[in-house]
């Protein structure tokens, strides 16, 4: 985008560059910098120059002599050509002189024209975004930015028609029709319809060209998909679900906090596609972390919690559930804090296991903990590429730019011994955080520049169109399992009500929730939009409403005799699990000394060819001597033992942290470096036979 | 870089390309997609094309049909130009065919092959820091990018000395010698100057057009500036300052901890000559924020904190010193967590006030104490524009890719009432964080890439390069002043011995303590280079050596004697600061009820045609009531009077943090805001009157 110096403040200094070139105007007949001042004299009867003058595409603020002189030259020139040396004559001919040059073969192309055309459609594929139409409430006053401006290349209405050739690195992007060239009108309606429609696409920032490549054929080549209508039907049908579940709490329940989805709707619809998408390309579970708002909405129409509970619950709080062991209270904290998973059937027939995890206040703390969730999943089902067990984490657009722990959480994505394969981020942006607007929030365009750093794409949408909602879900999913790396989705809505049902936003954001209060649901957008097609008729959208509402009532009948039971909390892994009120035998937890002298040599023996530091070679003959005497064990071979012991009964251990891997105070040394080689050794990896490399894990992170 | 699809993983798919183009072949005598098979078969005999096969520009993973498609539409056209459809003759005559081309003027130079150029110059500006010498070890075992090999464009060592048109708009930029066109050879000879040396450039990530352009001048036209023989000696005396006083703490304490600046030692000098020009640009006081590595380097030759009393602190410590009103013990903590502040001169003959601030063992914490320190001085200073106060923060590689504070405090920068006009943040990259590598520490190339999340540039140089470091801090400062914004400084070092010194790095970092081991110091270095110049004689050095070695001792001696007082700690703004064990008088700090009713009346007015929210307007009319009355004085009543008296006395009141405006319970409405217009009113900023608008701040930050 900014490579272009040719375009530099043009207007702002074009009044400086004429005072300028007048000051600098030679005397007349003398020969000065290169150019005839005859010519000069004779200029203003030639005709207006129709090749952009140079002068416009070299200004800057330092170098104002060498583009008068240009200026000149080609004045010089154009008034003359004979006026000039004649390898300038040569040079404006060639490259510039459009009418003159030989090179007007198939569209009168030149060189300097060619090259403006290559800026123009780069500047499209950088900056597209920001023409993009992403603001549902239209309140959107980013200016164009200056290189999407025809005018900015040189180009005018009269180039429209013009065919041109656009390199041969563009064909497969844009050439559908196999030719060799397009109109400039064409080229320019393909960039618009690519990037500056309700999606933008930020991309450009990827250093990895595979990566870069596969989303620009994704982006330019792949038209705007224009879904079959049973694909249709099931997203106002889900859409229909988001839209009436807050609906239906909000009647019930009128002077309730339920941090409810209003204003971004579109995001439940966009999930069910992109967990279909995935279970399609191989993901069997997904664990997602998210803040209050919409929360109740995942859980009953994403993972599936039963409505019934959720009502109840809504109703009166959690309460106590008898197991076999006592009384249980879950983790409830507040509704909005409470977590669960289910398995959901996908679109394609398979199953997907869904857990939202619970949450803290502190919302974007729970983004490691989904991390860590994720990771542990993809241990213990061995998910050795990762394509399984997958991560997705909900943000506010206030926490993402604002929170320390997002930009910690990404360093994490792709840390050898962090690494989940990749997490899909949606950001559910409501344009303002609590009562805070962006411009005092952050110092940056957009909330998801933070990802910018680890060069993850970014794709923005208006959160009022769903199918292009539903657009970048499917593309966000593929992106994960085909470069197991992190995307993000910006999903541009609004909160139609306050932070939360019984908050006044006028009080400080009045300019917008006046438009926000004419403002038609995304569900009223899309109904429309159907019933324009012709396809779906009024009566189509009517049935689906009608057996959403029949659903809801049903549950909240059922909810007022809904028993909790020990199931919804404690599942499988955490059979046995005793509750608060239960107190634990002390169980002996010892270890025979034949197991701890039979680990104690693991882990004091190095390779027979390994070069340890001398003094890492001391520590561990010493070790072997306290293993062997029993005496004088010190806290490293202790820690050491206890881990070995765990690591023989089956447990995978893992240590991460600061300099765990030698211990902050050189105490540890559970990886011994070869001083010749450089390579490593970890004694707790060989503690049982055929150990699973990652059975036991021990890694840095950071120093603070 | 990656838009060129043309290049997308070219070696790897050239032979799947080939076998589908074999395949594909079509029956002989048979018009299949569009070209002639006869020419197919006279194709041997042909000679070889000049120009890249098309096919090679436009592989990618999803579009094979159409490449194979054009590479046999190619090869026809190269057997028989008469085989194709016109059209297509035309095409690759006019783009492609260099030989057949009616372009060849200057150059024989084709469109294809100019926007090849574009594209490569392009990519020296964007990726020309992946191939730059910036390790000082030279362990650096980066690829070169794809796209810096000229292959990839098509171009061969036949092409070096042909002569190519660049596009004006980079004429300013290399044409220095007002040339309109430059061989290939001088082309990329250029480019590695200026974006493959001891500097790597990352600005293309700039948004703002003149920003980035004003960068790509400073980088492509000016030539890497050769420094006169005074600016050498300069450096030279203060490269000597900085090696020579680790060296001599070392001698006179071996076995204390430092954290010494060995392998960093060109920090010194660069933060100097940062200064100094900071200074020519109308700065005038720097705050300092620093992690201990270094410190006492750069508290006793930058700050210019007496070296006797370093000395004397690191002999015994702080010592509590006798004020007036008793024992001051300071902040003393571990001798480098010490903060200090002093005056000292600069080279252009002004003198800039430096101070450095105390910081806990939590290295990044003290970033945001830095900026609002630096926000403060401007505000009693009256720096409106912000330029004569600046903050500087120095960082270690670890903490900046690791910590979410850094992330935090960056996104503060451009925040109208957070700004400081651009803070210039130097990371002393010792290329390992403690024990951890950089590739389990972060999850992308630099520790700096979190600056491109607010479009800040990233200047990387290698530490070893004295003037390449004098270079870039005086292009960080040149930066800081134009565009009031943060700028980075990635100074890649080593470092010579541990974490501190008495820790042992070859545990876990072997192979690159081999290297550093063998490596001389960029002092050695300097000199060498000097040396060979031959305006520098050995004696020259050996007395700037003997001068700083004297004084070294003569501080030494002097330290035996040093007596701390008062002002080391308490200077100007301080005065009258009690110590710890002075008990302060219980004053009254009641406000007359004449006064509060005074305030109160300004704290419960708005202006007549401002329309505020009806429940807002309701609450100011109940406060009104309650100073009118002094009774029910509620909570945000009270606060608001408390903040007007202080206001009233002079007092600057700043509330910031999470919707502080408002208050997030909705009880505060210190900012109201029109419901028509959406225009804002903060009754405190009219306590007294012309008050200074920022007397009174009150600031929203994120929502967590």
């Amino acid at each position: 985008m900014t490579w272009l110096r040719a375009a530099t403040g043009l207007a702002r200094h074009a009044a400086r560059r004429a005072a300028l070139a007048r000051a600098t105007t030679p005397t007349p007949g003398a020969r000065s910098a290169g150019f005839h001042t005859s010519a000069l004299r004779r200029r203003a009867a030639a005709p207006a120059p129709r090749a952009v003058p140079l002068s416009r595409l070299t200004d800057s603020f330092l170098d104002g002599t060498s583009s008068v002189y240009l200026e000149e030259l080609q004045r010089a020139w154009e008034a003359d050509p004979a006026s000039v040396d004649e390898s300038w004559d040569n040079f404006f001919r060639n490259f510039l002189g459009q009418a003159a040059s030989p090179t007007a073969g198939l569209s009168g192309q030149t060189i300097q024209e060619s090259m403006q055309l290559l800026l123009l459609v780069r500047a499209y594929q950088v900056n597209g975004h920001m023409k993009a139409a992403l603001d549902p409430l239209g309140l959107d006053d980013r200016a164009v930015p200056e290189d999407l401006d025809l005018a900015l290349y040189g180009f005018t209405e009269a180039d429209l028609d013009r065919e041109f050739f656009l390199g041969v690195w563009m064909m497969a992007g844009f050439l559908s029709e196999n030719r060799p060239v397009l109109t400039l009108r064409e080229i320019l309606s393909k960039l618009e319809r690519a990037y500056c429609g309700p999606i933008g696409f930020e991309y450009m920032h990827i250093p990895d060209r595979d990566k870069c490549n596969w989303l620009r054929e994704k982006i330019e080549t792949v038209a705007p998909r224009e879904y079959p209508k049973d694909r249709r039907l099931v997203m106002l049908d889900r859409l229909i679900w988001s839209t009436q579940f807050e609906n239906f709490l909000a009647t019930k329940w009128a002077t309730a906090k339920r941090f409810g989805l209003e204003g971004g709707e579109t995001l439940i619809p966009g999930m069910k596609e992109m967990f279909d998408r995935s279970a399609d390309l191989g993901v069997e579970n997904i664990v997602i972390g998210m803040p209050h708002r919409g929360r109740l909405n995942v859980l009953g129409n994403v993972v599936r919690k039963p409505l019934s509970q959720i009502f109840s619950e809504f109703a009166g709080g959690t309460r106590p559930v008898e197991g076999e062991d006592g009384l249980y209270t879950g983790t409830g904290d507040v509704k909005y804090h409470l977590g669960t998973s289910y398995d959901r059937p996908t679109r394609g027939g398979k199953r997907i296991h869904l857990s939202l995890v619970a949450n803290p206040s502190h919302l974007e703390a729970v983004d490691p903990v989904v991390i860590g969730k994720t990771r542990a999943k993809q241990f213990y089902s061995n998910d050795d590429d990762r394509t399984k067990n997958m991560g997705i984490l909900i943000h506010g657009d206030g926490s993402f730019a604002g929170q320390g722990v997002v930009y910690e959480t990404l360093h994490l994505s792709a840390l050898p011994n962090y690494t989940t394969g990749g997490t899909i981020h949606i950001v559910v942006n409501n344009q303002v955080a609590f009562t805070t607007d962006p411009r005092a929030g952050r110092s940056s365009q957009y909330c998801t520049d933070v990802a910018k750093a680890v060069n993850v794409p970014i794709f923005h949408v208006n959160g009022d169109d769903l199918e292009a909602v539903v657009r970048v879900c499917e593309l966000a999913a593929e992106w994960r399992q085909t470069f197991h790396s992190d995307v993000v989705v910006d999903l541009i809505c609004y909160r139609r009500f306050g932070h939360n049902e019984i908050d006044e936003p006028s009080f400080t954001q009045p300019k917008m929730y006046q438009v926000i209060k004419n403002h038609p649901s995304s569900l009223k957008l899309y109904e429309q939009k159907l019933l324009e097609t012709g396809e779906v008729t009024k009566d189509d959208v009517q049935r689906i409403h009608d057996k959403v509402n029949r659903i809801l009532n049903e549950e909240f009948a059922k909810s007022k005799d809904y028993v909790p039971n020990k199931r919804d909390w404690l599942s499988a892994y955490w059979t046995g699990f005793k509750s608060p009120e239960q107190i634990s035998r002390v169980r002996n937890t010892g270890v025979k000394p034949e197991v701890l002298k039979r680990v104690g040599q693991a882990i004091t023996t190095l390779p027979e060819s390994f070069k340890p530091h001398r003094a890492v070679k001391k520590i561990f003959e010493q070790r072997a001597a306290m293993i062997e005497s029993g005496e004088g064990i010190d806290w490293a071979v202790a820690e050491a033992l206890a881990f070995a012991a765990l690591i023989v009964e089956g447990n995978h251990v893992r240590l991460s942290g600061q300099d765990v891997e030698r211990g902050t105070f050189s105490h540890r040394h559970s990886v011994v470096h070869d001083q010749e080689t450089g390579a490593k050794y970890c004694p707790l990896d060989h503690v049982v036979m055929n150990q699973n490399e990652e059975l036991f894990t021990v890694s840095n992170r950071y120093v603070c």
